[in-house]
């Protein structure tokens, strides 16, 4: 017989939730802003209710006695052990948290929900995801790469996730490609993310269009400022012909081979999975990044390396939520 | 009842061979020159030889029903599945070579001898043998890392070797910390090794002197010549109380600390095992690796980070190769 569960992706702007069957996929989903302003209990109370309200809604339909649980992806370290979260970035005040406990007593006290909970980091959810419903069914062991604001990672070794000794494996974004450049992001000089996310986008399109006076962006770009550069408008570019631009993605690109060029020397992982808003630009950066991957490590590790598109987008999370539930199944 | 296997170091130069007690540890260890001018044949020839000797002279004393079996670590790619050995570096012309298969028929056909033969990767040899027998007796997880004329790790995760999907993880000397440097190994730029393997050290040591005419080394080193630098020079230039050497020892731990910070963020992975010669400078390079190390990851990774030296010297490889075959006992 079949189950199904509900999936969560606890983020500083949104929380989302989602049905999502063993076999049939991802049946419903809402997005909600994030009630952070009442601190980490309030948090706790929108997420219980959200998961009462759609257990209520889908347990007469699908059946209670096939509810697998609530899986929660939350941003920052978790110790699943405890069931704490630790210092959640874009959750500011939250300092260490029981989020496992507050939320099985907040299900069981004001509902009465008794259910199985499994909880994670997001990157790690997402990357389950990816395994169980996306881009990675196929593989045994990969890395999902999330390029967004930040750029994060999550591991799976022989279909399961590979959290490390104190969960927090696969942080790619801090990951040293350039330990004499300038870059910085938390205070470590020369990552993955201090290049490569949102931020260091945008200062290395800068820097690189400043030296360039005679471009399609400067001549052509028109109502849009240097100052507006963003992934976005460097795709537009880019689209557009301009070999400044596309000089930029060849970078970006660069930079992520590199890196995960540093994943398949340390932990023989060879396919990459790339998701996240930045990686919407497509062959820009994937064309680029494969070919430093390669240049980056040794040809009798090329065998079997692959990088792709991830599949399930933004929904990654609430996937691999729900599916940390089924995994846990007898 | 407690148990003995034998041991082997296949080397470019030397095949080491010990007899180890799983409880006494070594109680016998030879160095011979490589027989490799006859080939692989040549080489499991040799192997056999001493493994049948060493059999021989040992097993009445310890007891033939004790015998575990031979434990062979060998350079370059080791697929344990195949039993065959890939391009191992120092050992020209040998491609891929069935090694298991090979050595197993050996020992049966001239000897009459059959036992458990486990292979493994050199390095994975090492890692698991400061495991079980040297400096990471105490630590669930860590990586060693053997700084000498190359760079090279083995990853032990839950006590058990890590060794990737395909056999060849814990690379740290093809980890890219200065994509943008000049510095290149096997074809790889910026890499651990590219810097700071034997002939990294050299040239970054070159370079650093030329830059400071009045120097200990250019002054008092006498009868050495700045082409004599190597790391034991360097060494007793730094001991000597030369500052530019004190210099390039704080480099080479730094660049250290930043390719041990990508095993951190890579795979929450933060005891480190550093053997190999170079390793003997002690704290010239201990010290500033560890400083680098803390710079290059999150204070919350802090905890429980340690870099400590490894305790069995040269003969980590035999210790290891032994007890893989105590490890597969039931």
């Amino acid at each position: 017989m079949t189950s199904w569960a509900l999936g969560i992706d606890l983020g500083g702007t949104a929380v989302k939730i989602a049905v999502i069957d063993r076999e049939e996929g991802l049946l419903a989903h809402e997005r909600h802003p994030t009630e952070s302003q009442e601190g980490p209990e309030g948090v706790v109370s929108q997420i219980a209710g959200l998961a009462q309200s759609f257990h209520a809604r889908f347990a007469p339909r699908l059946g209670a006695e096939r509810f697998a649980g609530l899986g929660l992806g939350a941003p920052g370290a978790v110790d699943r052990e405890k069931g704490m979260l630790s210092y959640p970035p874009n959750l500011p005040g939250w300092k260490r948290f029981p989020l496992e406990e507050r939320l099985l007593e907040t299900l069981d006290a004001r509902y009465g929900l008794r259910c199985p909970l499994e909880i994670d980091n997001d990157a790690n959810a997402a990357a389950y995801g990816e395994a169980v419903f996306g881009a990675g069914k196929g593989y045994r062991d990969f890395m999902l790469v999330t390029l967004g604001t930040g750029v994060g990672g999550g591991i799976i070794l022989d279909r399961r996730l590979y959290r490390g000794p104190n969960g927090t494996a696969g942080e790619i974004g801090y990951l040293t490609v350039d330990y004499a450049g300038e870059s910085v992001h938390a205070g470590i000089r020369g990552t993955v993310e201090s290049l490569i996310g949102k931020k260091g986008i945008v200062s290395m399109g800068k820097e690189i269009y400043r030296r360039y006076p005679r471009t399609l962006w400067n001549e052509d770009m028109h109502g849009e400022d240097l100052q507006d550069l963003s992934p976005r408008t460097l795709e537009k570019a880019a689209h557009g012909g301009d070999a400044v631009a596309l000089e930029v993605w060849e970078r970006i690109g660069s930079v992520l081979g590199v890196g995960l060029a540093g994943v398949v020397a340390l932990m023989d992982i060879r396919t990459f999975i790339i998701g996240g808003g930045i990686s919407g630009a497509g062959d820009l950066v994937f064309a680029p990044a494969f070919r430093q991957l390669k240049h980056s490590t040794l040809p009798s590790m090329h065998e079997g390396m692959a990088v792709v598109p991830a599949a399930l987008g933004n929904e990654a999370g609430v996937y691999g939520a729900a599916a940390l539930c089924f995994s846990s199944l007898p």
